[in-house]
């Protein structure tokens, strides 16, 4: 090829146009165009080299010289090439750059690379959801429980009857229906004082979290979480630049001591204590709703699975005990339907739902509409309840078999009686956890880490780490649990008397 | 009642035992606790006060004893009742506010509000998505013209292969086959150099907006925007806190002045620049990257819809044309395939994917699992490139007829001839914006205004508002784009000479 080195990257580059799939003439001219211009961008041909003319370009591929002409005329007028008829073909001389001596460019620039914020997001090392539902990953519910036939005709059905009302944009508020829903069952089943349009609904409790981070956090303000407590939370006020005031929690959940500093909001969550499981006791409720309203605090109530409640019946939420809308209700369907449903919703004091709904426009618009109205109608029918019901009787024995196993089998474990959840809190001798996680591991055996759970703090009287493990339940049969419990007794543990 | 007020307040609460739907004992048992605590909460029943005997009760209200019996352990459980044998049933002391007498609570307690961040989110008047695809609301497909049918056959192919597998949690950069088919289109069609670890999955290029502000720009950094520019990305770069700096757009795309600040990154919407439709030229490209590399900034180039090109074909993406991984390209299937199914992508250089992950998963986790199987499918069966040829034939001829309809009919009205897209600016006589939209708005005809795509600006050479309007044709067939001309052209129009 005349004027061009035939250098093994100007043949390597051509190949592709002779490698995959179609060879349509105008799948050929594209792929001819991109070659070139990635020899052009490549530096392979440089500004002001002679191109092949179209012949002699067209034999040398067996291409014909149509689709070559087509090529050319198609790259000249991006600007890569110049024609000047009788002197032939040109890579562009506009392509130097201005003024300046072309030079080997450095690959690694000096970039600035992330902000402050950015950094401190990065620390916090991220949220992590429950892995493949294996003994003893937390967090999931059991999909293999989910009724699929039912989702997938109520899906069919409203893509029937809405068709593409339900593709569009959609209310950055949530879908109508699905807040009605949510609205009636709030009522009923948890005691939360909410209309329709007092909700929200957002893809996830961690978005709600996020979301209210930036809304009401300013950089260094203080902000109460439980100790131990949820990392995702934490990481989202974070994220925000909050000061986190780790709280201790005893048997009766949070206990704040006097000279703390005034928050922000409280993070709760007074059904299930994330992730010891103890139940925020109602004289503490009170108190607390007491010292929020004197400091003019918010109360984030994150009942993420107080649905699923084994013993007796759960405490109403405490945004039904609330008489100055300073709790905002967060709640989710990831624990009770799926995960990858990507719904969750806030119930949010009414003066807090027109910034939350910009917000949503401005972070990431709304969520799916086909699935909400799916999940609309799951609950209107019916079969939100029933598989409900269904799995709280199908955790309920598998919780109950897990504590049984324990007891019977593992001595240096010692098991929590989580009154709900999808998962129990086991404490370890002290010094221990380590140890034995890595021995679990190595018996195949995920057993998640408690102390990781405690933020590490001198400022405040919160509870120091203690070892321990948080077991998934909820996403085993009870065969699967017997065989995990049996491995981990089988684990050949140093005396720990 | 003995001992109970009979106030209408407390009948008023009583009602709702007997209103709406099932009467199993258990909902009315239900239904009986969510009074009695309403009752206490609300302060009708005060703590001390004495509650009829369960048989007065269950009298009174027609229930049976046992409803009324396990309704008091219900709530005496939970905190809000104590019973002494022989006394009686009392609401609970512990109720009380501690030391502290009882007074009438103000409603309107003083809190603190929105964070200084917040309230600048706020003030941003967030997003707004297209309306109702009427004329001539702007950005949004047909969605008549979407293959729902063949969309609804891959749903319930993937269920059926793939079942409880896409109900889980996902990876929070993005499902892989999606990410693999997305870096074989967006390299064969758009000279996008990536692979499948590249890219990061998003609901929306408005959530990639949104993270990106998050993890690079500190409060005051400066970002360059074009002007005229897309509001949603102004707005995401708003809440992170950055100081917008307006350049101004011409006939070749952003041409910035010298002594502007250097910005942490420019963003671009090279393909058609939203709202005018120009394209930036390759050497403004090529000087833009040199700029970038030099000063260590980032450029985001948002795609948003350059697959919908009607003249010749688009300049690849500037992506293509970068060596030093400055370049952040954004992309979304809200244009091309439906808005609500919220999925878009960025493609990262190599040292923001990791960061960018990790954010994302304190920020809201991760997209539907199911969404992206079913888009992936869509892609490797063909059917997104026969969807797009559909709709680039159908849109292209869509514009041509509002061009023609405007030219006819509209002497007032100078459109520009947009190369792709989904809308197209129309210039107004100065000084008429406001008076012919509120016309325009009384005849029937959404006419979405330009001038509010200008930011304000004292500081930099950027443009002055111009008046006009950006009128979406993509989602109208063409009788409605008639209808909906012949509407504007019988307006009463002020003279205009």
């Amino acid at each position: 090829m005349q004027n061009l080195s035939p250098s093994s990257v100007w043949f390597t580059l051509f190949e592709s146009v002779y490698t995959s799939g179609s060879v349509t003439p105008s799948g050929l001219r594209n792929r001819l165009c991109t070659t070139l211009r990635q020899a052009i961008n490549s530096g392979a041909l440089t500004p002001g080299q002679r191109l092949p003319s179209s012949r002699t370009l067209a034999a040398d591929l067996q291409l014909s010289r149509i689709t070559v002409e087509a090529a050319y005329a198609q790259i000249e007028a991006e600007g890569y090439l110049q024609r000047h008829t009788g002197k032939g073909t040109f890579v562009s001389l506009s392509l130097l750059p201005p003024a300046a001596p072309r030079k080997k460019l450095s690959v690694k620039a000096n970039f600035s690379t992330l902000s402050a914020r950015g950094r401190k997001i990065v620390d916090t090392g991220g949220c992590h959801d429950p892995g493949s539902p294996t003994a003893f990953a937390a967090g999931s519910p059991d999909l293999r429980a989910f009724p699929l036939k039912v989702w997938k005709q109520l899906t069919n059905q409203q893509l029937r009857i809405q068709g593409e009302r339900l593709l569009g944009y959609g209310d950055p508020q949530g879908y109508l229906p699905l807040r009605e829903a949510l609205a009636g069952y709030l009522q009923q089943s948890r005691g939360v004082f909410c209309r329709a349009e007092h909700i929200m609904i957002t893809t996830s409790s961690q978005q709600a979290l996020q979301l209210l981070a930036m809304l009401l956090i300013d950089p260094a303000d203080p902000v109460w979480v439980e100790q131990p407590g949820y990392p995702g939370a934490r990481n989202a006020f974070t994220s925000a630049g909050a000061n986190i005031c780790p709280i201790a929690v005893d048997e009766q959940g949070l206990n704040p001591v006097s000279g703390l500093p005034v928050p922000r909001f409280i993070y709760l969550t007074p059904s299930h204590h994330y992730p010891t499981g103890v139940s925020l006791s109602l004289s503490r409720r009170l108190s607390l709703l007491d010292y929020a309203k004197r400091h003019g605090s918010w109360i984030i109530e994150d009942d993420y699975d107080s649905e699923l409640h084994y013993d007796g019946r759960p405490l109403p939420a405490m945004q039904g005990l609330d008489k100055h809308q300073q709790v905002i209700y967060l709640g989710t369907f990831s624990k009770v339907l799926f995960p990858s449903l990507r719904l969750a919703y806030a119930v949010l004091p009414e003066s807090l739902v027109g910034p939350m709904v910009t917000l949503r426009t401005v972070n990431d618009g709304h969520s799916s509409q086909l699935m909400q109205a799916v999940t609309a109608e799951f609950m209107q029918s019916g079969h939100f309840t029933s598989h409900l019901r269904f799995s709280r009787q199908l955790y309920h024995s598998r919780r109950d078999h897990l504590l049984e196993q324990i007891k019977q089998k593992i001595g240096w474990l010692t098991p929590q009686v989580a009154a709900g959840g999808l998962q129990l809190a086991a404490y370890l001798p002290t010094g221990q956890e380590q140890h034995l996680s890595a021995l679990a591991a190595q018996a195949g055996v995920a057993t998640p880490r408690l102390s990781p759970l405690f933020l590490q703090t001198k400022d405040f009287s919160a509870a120091q780490p203690l070892d321990g493990w948080l077991l998934g339940f909820s996403a085993l049969a009870s065969t699967e649990i017997t065989a995990a419990v049996d491995r981990l007794a089988s684990m050949k543990v140093r005396s720990t008397s």
